[in-house]
């Protein structure tokens, strides 16, 4: 594990993104809430929260860091379920992992409530949209900056 | 939750896939081992083996299952990590999950291991290859039939 | 612990309920979805289902035990929120505890989300329903019997 | 879950309150410490303060907070047992959701410690009883203002 | 993880030893019940039987096994507190580390009571006593045999 | 659990130590590799770490803290393998146990790794090296001090 104990507690915010691939017609039993287990979008969304709590548990070389916020959406797309998360605290390290486990825990629990419809889902586009705070400043990803993700779904 | 309390315990296998994209400066550095905090590819093994045992922790709606067997094999290509998992158990339900969620974490780790030499890092392609057993018996995955992998990455 | 290992495995199950009594306003509240972190209802349902699976961390001296089902209902009532567990399990021992963690945390979660609006909320007739299977055969709380339940809230 | 980056970390205490209803012959059992479990009164003492270190694992948007006192009371009454828990820590957010925690989890551990003496205990009177701290600072429970417990039991 | 999914199910037990070292000064203190926190042999006896019910979660490589039974005695010798687990289970996989877990977790856990008595305390002989069931069969140390432990200490 | 709410946050560190003892012939397989579930040294740390950031869940009384660093070193010798751990944290409370369980988890995790090869492996040695921070201060143990471990084992 870094040693951060020299690290100044600053604020630090990370945003994560994540995108479940399915079939239209998939998409469309989802806005019906046809699954007989619940509400798909809402119970990603709370396992998503829920399982950034407990990063560092899961990644074994990840600081623990008491999270002050942490969010996450899920949004129907034509093709598939766009997911965010933000996270944010204060503390000598960033919070990156958090925002990256939140979107990635609630794309699997999209797959497991989504998947007696569709076996092959498949789960991309799972990347850090930005980060603030700490020694290396802000950061934006290159996919971010050239705005792709507006124009392609919609 | 569905109710699985009348269905036989058969035998369980899944097998998942993700890919960790990376530029090849990165991953000539984890080749190297430069990384400060150890081998990222075994790390990332173990970081999934462990997340695939807590399946039902992180998944709301998973039930929990004893598995009898889990592997995660993390592999260096050119332009980044590719990633298979293998879980097997004998119960009431199957082992998709369990098998996605250890991809999913071994994955994630490959990230927090490496992101201080690239942030732009991303995970895609992360899908189930194929399960066995269960009432609706064998699924292999479209990607596998058609073998795409194989020839776009060597 | 009480050791069950000559115990035959048989199927289990355990009814519970509980009660978050509140003011007609905190319920109308409710109703209206005001709360600005989600449903509660929903996300009772899903906390109540996820501490059910994780009863023998919480419960010192529980067993573990595989549940191939559990579910919890939160019904609003005039003066607060019903909750009703349901839990079921094939093994040595039985799944009282399970229903039980289940109604409880749920109602907690209500409390958590509701707390801004009434923080005088209190959770009150937490008590097992029924339970079948075992040695000690069905059990059907005095409660139950007298179908008080049913009488007082409408 | 409820943004609290920006509140500013101040001291926070909560204290609990839950009672576990059984029968006076239980209540005897209890205390001739009849169990063979172990002391159900120190085990669910234990139990409660593990649970509470644990809120924000159980209560799905609860922040993580890192307590520095948490305790956990449980004593004899004629028609049961009255659990009591004070939790303490400095942060953003209040504690009053770990004070619960330890309450129900010992609550529940006493049950299950006694169940096998009495089927139809039953959990009530869980509530705040007091907290200290943050915006909108002290409370106390109507209840507790009333003093109407002490007269009730004795 | 060792693919135990051909392996039938067997019954199982394993049995541990672990021997805290302390002055007699401190084991004297701990027989007057002078530790602020509460009783230490009770308090490691119960993280002990819960640890060993997390065994999988804490060892990257063993399998999830339904205990279904496991306990801990731990008792005050002139120069310490010697500790032994039980813990037994059926399954395709032994239970030597869910016993060996359980004393290393009642050790620490006196440790943590006792330090502010003597932080000079050590952990000592903590081994597997016997185990019974599975291909290799039963077990029994060298020192078991040798009756050595008996002699030393009364 | 004591109360810490009113001690100031200092900057606390702990480093523990633990052998595995071990046969000659066992130490030489690990240094060969010869283990079928992977490095057992690399697998051990990773195990220690990760438990150490879980300490508070594993023993009853420990206040939670969050870890700034941790690591832990596993060095083979002529007769078993040398553990260390070290922790680092900023806290009202120390960080001893974090160091303990850090060294206790690799150790039990070098057993289940190599215990296909020898069965009687014993783990010893377990204490605390040294702290710094707090109320106590400074803490080297007389086994430090005396340098004796150097001497021993070469």
């Amino acid at each position: 594990m870094v040693d951060v104990s020299a690290k100044p507690a600053t604020s630090r915010t990370g945003v994560a993104h994540a995108f479940v691939r399915m079939k239209k017609a998939t998409v469309a039993a989802v806005r019906r809430l046809d699954s007989p287990k619940g509400d798909p979008l809402e119970i990603a969304r709370i396992a998503g929260i829920s399982a950034a709590k407990r990063t560092s548990e899961l990644i074994p070389l990840c600081h623990p860091i008491a999270l002050t916020h942490v969010d996450v959406r899920a949004r129907l797309c034509q093709n598939g379920i766009e997911i965010r998360s933000q996270a944010t605290a204060t503390g000598p390290t960033g919070v990156e992992m958090e925002a990256l486990v939140a979107v990635a825990t609630a794309a699997l629990t999209i797959y497991d409530m989504c998947k007696a419809l569709e076996r092959g889902m498949e789960i991309t586009e799972l990347y850090l949209e930005s980060k603030t705070g700490g020694q290396s400043g802000e950061y934006v990803s290159a996919r971010v900056k050239r705005g792709r993700q507006g124009r392609r779904r919609k």
